[in-house]
């Protein structure tokens, strides 16, 4: 039965020296608070909570004396519904939004800004309900002076999470000292196709590093599990929900035919995990799983999410994926009662949602279930003390320098060293000249990732300034750098490939790109419609062919020719197809994408300052023509292609030290695994001990391996350590084998410890 | 309850003058012949039937004289079980089973040796029970002298189910008239990845294209549905059940992720076809689903085979499947009673099921499992008259000269033709000299597919042979290889290009091979493990790259860069990944593997003596990097990759004719669709009328299109006709788009009918 309406009279505030209703008194119990708010709507103030329609940087200008002011556009909105929900990217700088330094708020303004929409929302508002303040904090705050971390592929590279929840809190901190409150990451993306151009957005294809990933970025940016947040601390929309990474040919929000096992096995984890960290709200797909769009999948977001989870907090659309919804449903208004029935409460830039009103009266949903998402909605706002410090005094932001160091921190752990086979790597005492070479070693432009707000002017260390700030005196360091990311322009090669006959050592950096720029087309959410300039990777840019640029190919075979050895150090998004590189070159390195900071991680690791202790989070595929290649495929009988190989040509979990590791016989003991772990160079290292279970005795096909355990354990030459891990959880089977190793594939050979679980 | 065990006396035959015992009543209703045959058996002899152990060809040798003899190895396995349930593969002749024109039965002796085995078995029999002989007939019968069809493929290319039900009844009468009895057919499969090996076993990428062909299969091999089989009728083994054409990377029985919805909307469709025409037997896949192995899945064999389709026959298990389940189960006892549990009836080849006594007696399987299954293989034997005829008389063979006509107009069907922007096919009459080039242009070994027994001398005609023979008296053909189908041998090339540089026009024959040979190694499946010499298609050689062999591709540089017009005929189990010549030939077409006289087809519709008819089945890929490439794909908002299309090169559909047809606006009335089609060019012509649904109002995400109709119509220069079709079923949604076209692609931008089913 609907509420009855209260009459919404013109009175915005509480009538002078009344007692404060119930809604307003922090002391009462927040299902109270809520409750006692909610009764007080009307069914369009209801609504307007639900709606997060417009563009954050709609909502201001710039004022000639280098202020703010509000717009129309924002003054319509809050009109419409008689106060804002949400809103959406207030402080988003990037190409798209045409935000940039000039007219976007910054560290210094952002807060003042935050609390000038504020006030008008609040003032606006018959009940004074404040709007939440949602932004991207995919990889640091997408915001001019946010500390730009590493991208998630590259966080997964690190297999760290503790490093990763301290550079998640720090992210926060700064997402709240600039009046920001709700954080879009990404993190429930499964890496199953690496031609998905969102990739990069991904921990990688196994589902347990994923999921203590996730863990760690809800620890890191919410803190301590508890009815409120610290005022330093961001509640998370993690996305996306559900099996968005499984989308057929790795197509942008193209449909994906997942059985529910595999989503489960693979696509959930990460989801699960979040939520039982806490995770204040989820974020459902553009994407539909076998049929059903995630927005309008009830059995998803109701049945397993709510029910079987037990999640009480938000769910948020994916922006406009409500209003995609009209493909099936036939108009907006249906698309809107869809999505809301099927358990969305927030919605992005929809119309859909904006005809929640009508939807009502057509009977196409009830007033509970819109009461429902508004309390959810609200709850939100009462857990971040919205209703009490609706504009400050906002937390003092963490340092730059600190955010620097995190995001270093985290760049340095996700160099992966592929391969060393003849050892150039360190740069031996005997080398006097480096030739650094290629489109990607003397900027950091590319270096960033999609989501990514402009760079201050000398933001960030390219590999070229880090290897001559860093190398020994008297080592000299000459650039050229051969081609462009893209095309086939060759005319730069000869001189590169002179500097590298000239030298000792070749140092060639190749990759792709995801930092778009002004002549960018845009799609209505962002993702990008062309891919012009240098863009190879990002949201909307897919790739068929996994390749480099034409011009990075001839420029790989020039310099590889001169016999000179070479190094290639991969920065990029997504796992490109460059076999010759691990055929050609003497070593090769991957950094993904390593954020501002990545050329001073690459060069530590490069002149041997830093260890290389990153492991694949991905399989590298020798070419798309062999996709899937996840190591995590069921144990079945088929070999490869006859025309190449099904394998990898690296495996999930591959990396090398300096040094080398010996691993004991794993001994395990109810759910602990214990094994012993020898540095066996000579050289400090740091490996990464993988757990991984196969299964044995059990109902459904197992997969060959699936990780289940690791410990990050650092070791002095010679130190021996036993490393204790806990597994995930018991095994779903009757027998298993658990095996230890430095990869999948290595795991595959390793001697296995069997466990019978049928007595 | 188990049955009691009746005590196995050595007496092998009824005493003399008793009345012979119902179960050998031919009046006798079939229920109660096979419920008292079965209660006379003991456990052992119903394991017997349920397996199918033996390779047919062990089970004879060759005498001196020419005749046939018995071995021990069939004696030991007829003594094992006290009898036989089935016999494999007793005619089959290839490369696997060394059978061929010196060692194995032909059209003339091969009823002389089913006679043979068969008076043996049922000697052995105390019941006097006959065995069935199961023969390979995926395309015609895999036996000496068993009249090849083209492979299923270019059946699908046909769109013509009246045609492929009249050669089915061919293949059927010549297997039944050598004392065959069962007919393994691919139908089931379904290609949605050209990677698959077996995509050649596939009717293509529709599941209403592939229904209608399998229905039109049952009708032909099994004649009028009922009790009994007509003696030159056999019952089929529809393969595969279920998805096998849907395992990831088109690998060879790897998984399948899909969700249900999935399976049934483009896997089933062919088998629920198939059950309704009245199929006797279905076999179970080696692939999982989601988890769930085919043979073990008792959700699809009992749950819907048996329960929602009401099917009534026999489910056998791919070979060696069953042990397959030993992985999960951790013995072959276990395996055999996992698979017997699920639905499995008829084991082949594996271990699992001869012990599936031990089972009964760990208590793994009840005995009433047993009985249920044995009761499916006994009626199976009373349906086809075994007991009164269990050798012979059989009926008389067809005639090959039917054989071949049947053979020839199905590869005439499915010659397609992709382009002829020139107008340069068919041939002009002011051609004077055709240089024939390429490695398939003189040869007749690589236009079979697998499954094709050694073929007698002089058996089949070559495109050379067939222009040689076709073309008007002073056309002047000279010919070339130019290189060989596999490798990088370029030595033939020069002399190919001078001879096109000195013709008129190229007809340049490139394509792949599925013809084993004896150095071919096989897994003990049958399946190819390494593809030596030609084979670059066929079962276990799946193809990463979909590229032809690189001396191919120069060939075809290098002949088209004369710039002598040049058309390109690609024969081929499956569509490789050829764009250059949609670039560079002035005409473009597949024959797939279109049987021994494909020659004769080709040759037929370049020199215009027969119109080009073929509509593509399959959509034709520019590179496996853009895969999945089906045209029924959901109907998302992605778009391309930016470094290539998402779209196909060629459409599902597509195909030319020498003429143009005009379709008028569709009208549709309840399920029935009809379109004026007019013949608007100057030659007499075929076209496919397609119609595609659309649907607008779904509770499930739609696709772009879905094939629900077609009809071919042959019409004179300037013929109109009305071509009336029945959608395939009403369409589960509330509105609905109807689209006809020529092709996929063409349906996108055809005029549509919405139907609004809501009212």
């Amino acid at each position: 039965m609907p509420t009855p309406h209260p009459t919404a009279g013109p009175a915005r505030s509480s009538p002078p020296h009344a007692a404060p209703p119930p809604y307003r008194d922090p002391a009462a119990p927040l299902p109270a608070r809520v409750a006692d708010l909610l009764s007080r709507m009307t069914l369009r103030e209801k609504v307007g909570q639900l709606n997060q329609r417009m563009y954050g940087w709609d909502a201001y200008r710039r004022t000639p004396d280098g202020g703010f002011e509000l717009t129309e556009a924002l003054y319509a909105e809050t009109d419409r519904f008689e106060g804002l929900g949400a809103l959406y990217g207030l402080m988003r700088a990037d190409a798209w939004s045409g935000v940039d330094h000039g007219s976007g708020p910054g560290a210094r303004d952002g807060a003042e800004l935050a609390d000038l929409v504020q006030r008008h929302v609040v003032e606006r508002s018959r009940l004074g309900i404040p709007a939440l303040f949602v932004e991207e904090v995919p990889h640091g705050h997408m915001a001019l002076d946010g500390t730009v971390l590493p991208v998630n592929l590259a966080v997964g590279a690190g297999w760290d999470p503790a490093l990763y929840e301290r550079a998640a809190a720090h992210a926060a901190a700064e997402l709240r000292a600039r009046g920001g409150h709700v954080a879009l990451v990404s993190a429930l993306d499964m890496s199953r196709d690496p031609r998905w151009g969102r990739t990069e957005e991904c921990f990688g294809e196994d589902p347990y590093l994923a999921a203590r990933l996730t863990e760690a970025l809800v620890h890191g940016m919410q803190g301590e599990p508890g009815e409120h947040f610290a005022p330093d601390k961001a509640p998370v929309v993690l996305k996306h929900f559900a099996g968005q990474g499984a989308t057929v040919g790795g197509r942008n929000s193209a449909e994906s035919e997942l059985g529910p096992r595999e989503l489960h096995d693979i696509h959930l984890p990460a989801a699960r995990a979040g939520v039982r960290a806490g995770a204040a709200a989820v974020m459902a797909a553009y994407n539909e799983v076998d049929g059903v769009p995630c927005c309008g999948n009830r059995a998803l977001l109701d049945g397993l999410l709510r029910g079987r989870w037990g999640f009480e907090g938000l769910v948020m659309a994916d922006g406009l994926a409500v209003d995609r919804l009209a493909r099936i449903t036939g108009d907006q208004v249906s698309a809107g009662a869809l999505a809301l029935n099927a358990g969305v409460d927030l919605s992005l830039w929809d119309e859909g949602f904006t005809h929640l009103e009508e939807a009502v009266e057509r009977g196409l949903v009830s007033e509970e279930t819109v009461d429902a998402a508004v309390a959810r909605v609200l709850r939100l706002k009462f857990r971040l003390g919205l209703f009490e410090r609706p504009h400050g005094p906002h937390p003092k932001p963490p340092s730059a320098e600190l955010g620097r160091e995190v995001s270093t921190a985290l760049a340095r752990a996700a160099v992966t060293l592929l391969h060393n086979d003849t050892g150039v790597l360190p740069v031996r005492p005997e080398v006097t000249r480096i030739a650094v070479l290629g489109p990607h070693s003397d900027t950091t432009a590319h270096q960033l990732g999609d989501y990514t707000a402009p760079q201050g002017p000398g933001t960030g260390t390219s590999v070229l300034d880090a290897l001559r700030h860093l190398a020994p005196p008297g080592l000299d360091i000459p650039h050229a750098p051969g081609c462009a990311l893209t095309g086939d322009d060759r005319t730069g090669i000869p001189e590169a490939v002179a500097m590298a006959a000239a030298s000792d050592l070749a140092v060639l950096v190749l990759g792709g790109s995801s930092a778009r720029t002004p002549d960018t087309e845009f799609d209505a959410n962002g993702a990008a419609r062309t891919a012009l300039s240098h863009m190879t990777c990002g949201e909307g840019v897919d790739l068929a062919g996994l390749r480099l640029g034409p011009a990075q190919h001839a420029l790989l075979d020039a310099v590889t020719a001169t016999g000179t050895p070479t190094v290639v150090v991969l920065v990029q998004g997504r796992p490109h197809a460059v076999p010759e590189a691990a055929d050609r070159a003497a070593a090769l390195l991957t950094a993904w994408y390593p954020g501002p900071w990545g050329g001073e991680a690459i060069a530590e690791v490069l002149l041997g300052q830093a260890e290389p202790t990153g492991r694949l989070p991905v399989s590298v595929p020798r070419s798309a023509a062999q996709l899937p290649v996840y190591y995590n495929h069921k144990d079945t009988e088929y070999g490869g292609y006859v025309d190449d190989s099904a394998e990898p040509l690296y495996s999930f979990g591959h990396g090398l030290a300096y040094t080398t590791f010996e691993f004991g016989t794993p001994r395990v003991s109810g759910r602990e695994v214990a094994v012993d772990v020898t540095n066996a160079g000579e050289r400090h290292g740091r490996t990464v001990v993988q757990v991984y279970l196969r299964r044995l005795i059990t109902p459904v096909w197992p997969r060959t391996l699936e990780l289940c355990a690791f410990e990050a354990v650092a070791l002095a030459p010679g130190e021996r350590r036993t490393v204790t891990m806990t597994l995930c959880a018991e095994p779903a089977c009757a027998a298993a084998e658990i095996r230890v190793a430095e990869s999948a594939r290595a795991a595959l050979s390793a001697a296995p410890v069997v466990l019978d679980l049928r007595t």
